[in-house]
């Protein structure tokens, strides 16, 4: 077995063990960011930990009030003008802590006396060290190349700060059930990987998202591109409408991550809308209607809360990738061209 | 002649006549808003306009020291969630002024006692109707359904507000020497028409900037999306290292944007690893020697700044779109399947 697909199975654990050891820690964060005058946040990130930040802006704006913006790292770390940050809580979200002009972002923001936190797998990294709070992921070594558990760890960590800001326990009960749901759509393994065969010779796709699962659709389509190296571009919706969705023909696979809540409307017109003008549909839903719609249905867990969705949605997209490389015969660990930790100035 | 190819050739015309009608607007609102505790910016955008936003984050938070962030408008027109505003500027940007979710974001701001600004084509529009101050772009009617003039008149505006908010009138006399340069990127259509023939049958291809010309990278995808129905993935050359990389291999074509300024190096870096990699470079630069290493080299006049690059680096890759299109035998002006007006809900 591989380790991206030992470590896709550990996530539930990872999850659990993150949300348990670091409850105390989030608790005393927000307690102190209380007393500080933030009135937005910003996030430095690149790759998987960028779609960690997409996630945080629908989740800390919806449940904290607090505007979300993602950080423009070349200002500071290339430009070398960096813009005030007064009145900001500066985020740095990086799985190893390693990435240069992220830390550059922090550095800056200490310097300027405004509140920093880390949220990395390694506690002991440069970003961490940068920071005045840090939120350790607990991930342990993740050892593929593409980022599976400790993408799941960034929403879980983010999610646990939000409901400690906001002094909410019911919604922190529901992040506990998180785990659970993750199982469930592990358990559907054996059914993607019989999915994946028609792709074989896909060499180009979209993968569409809106809201909370904004996120999930870029780092789907992210793992697709890392994975198997085909050409798998990521959209609002709503902006795909502006443009993009002039290249959807006859056949064009697109895959929609529509589960239930406030979006879902929204995102099942959005996939008729695109069946109707051809597209192969690959649906990744809780609800039975709209998988009937695609040609793969990728079936998740019903009563997963929308703001939570993402945990588990992704993990289908995950399961996906994985079972494509497979069936490509590419290495699932190690894939061609890319490395790791990718240090950028 | 198309009515694409005509906007394309306005472009000169429209910007000259907007930093000449709106700059003793600009000087008044920049004055209004300094009594105002702005701490940071929101931008609400859509498609093209999206990408005038991203210029404005490099823009205002290298020259103005103003955190720019991109709007969620989904958290106030689907959610009814919106953040709390205070210490934003809240923009909206948006060629037709309809966009129903880019006006229930300024609505919301406007309720919130933020200061908000339309920078629109259309001033009777209901974005300008929802704003305190609107700049108008004065591009006159935008026929083609790909938008090319109102996009380098949403970065003159965004360009003159910013020279206004900072005083700075060597900037503004800059800025008033871009037309001439795009009237110089447009002396060079013959020579980009000639070189499209070799793309006729390109199916994808990615485009790359970063800092000031992220913005330039998405927008000319985009253009290549909406007029020749292929898949043109934008990066960050960052973001690109952090897996998409992954996709390139022999002959991939990748356009990289790299006018001179402080990003040259590492554009110029990133563009020779591209090559060793075995990607095609189609090239956009100013720098001869960077241009010899691009199969296709599109070149940009001399001494223009950095920070003004973006409006005359895209004209070479709207040229590009145009021609490529032609070539396969479109319709330039109606792209199959796409509205020139989106409404998003």
């Amino acid at each position: 077995m591989s380790f991206l697909e030992k470590e896709i199975h550990q996530q539930p654990e990872v999850m659990a063990t993150l949300l348990e050891r670091e409850q105390s820690n989030a608790r005393r964060i927000a307690a102190e960011l209380q007393a500080r005058d933030t009135r937005y946040v910003i996030v430095a990130a690149r790759g998987t930990s960028d779609n960690a930040a997409r996630y945080s802006q629908y989740l800390l704006g919806a449940h904290n009030a607090l505007p979300v913006g993602l950080a423009t790292p070349s200002l500071f770390s290339v430009y070398h003008r960096p813009p005030s940050l007064a009145g900001a809580l500066v985020v740095g979200i990086s799985q190893s802590g390693q990435s240069t002009d992220i830390v550059a972002v922090l550095a800056e923001a200490q310097q300027q006396g405004v509140p920093t936190l880390a949220i990395t797998n390694d506690p002991e990294s440069p970003l961490a060290a940068q920071a005045d709070y840090v939120l350790d992921l607990h991930a342990g070594e993740e050892r593929a190349v593409a980022a599976t558990k400790t993408y799941t760890a960034q929403l879980a960590a983010l999610a646990l700060l939000s409901c400690a800001m906001a002094k909410d326990d019911d919604r922190l009960r529901a992040l506990h059930q998180v785990p659970a749901g993750v199982e469930q759509v592990l358990g559907q393994a054996d059914r993607i990987a019989a999915s994946v065969e028609r792709y074989r010779y896909m060499e180009s796709c979209v993968v569409l998202g809106r809201g909370y699962n904004y996120a999930t659709a870029f780092e789907i389509a992210l793992k697709l591109k890392e994975l198997n190296y085909l050409i798998a571009e990521s959209y609002s919706s709503a902006d795909f409408m502006h443009g993009p969705i002039a290249v959807v023909g006859g056949g064009f696979p697109a895959m929609v991550v529509a589960p239930s809540g406030t979006m879902f409307n929204t995102m099942r017109r959005f996939s008729l809308e695109l069946k109707s003008r051809g597209a192969e549909l690959l649906v990744i839903s809780d609800q039975q209607a709209l998988l009937e719609e695609g040609v793969t249905p990728l079936p998740l867990p019903a009563q997963v809360p929308e703001w939570l969705s993402p945990m588990v949605a992704v993990v289908a997209g995950q399961l996906f990738a994985l079972y494509l490389t497979l069936t490509k015969g590419h290495d699932p660990d190690h894939p061609e061209g890319l490395q790791k930790v990718t240090i950028t100035r």
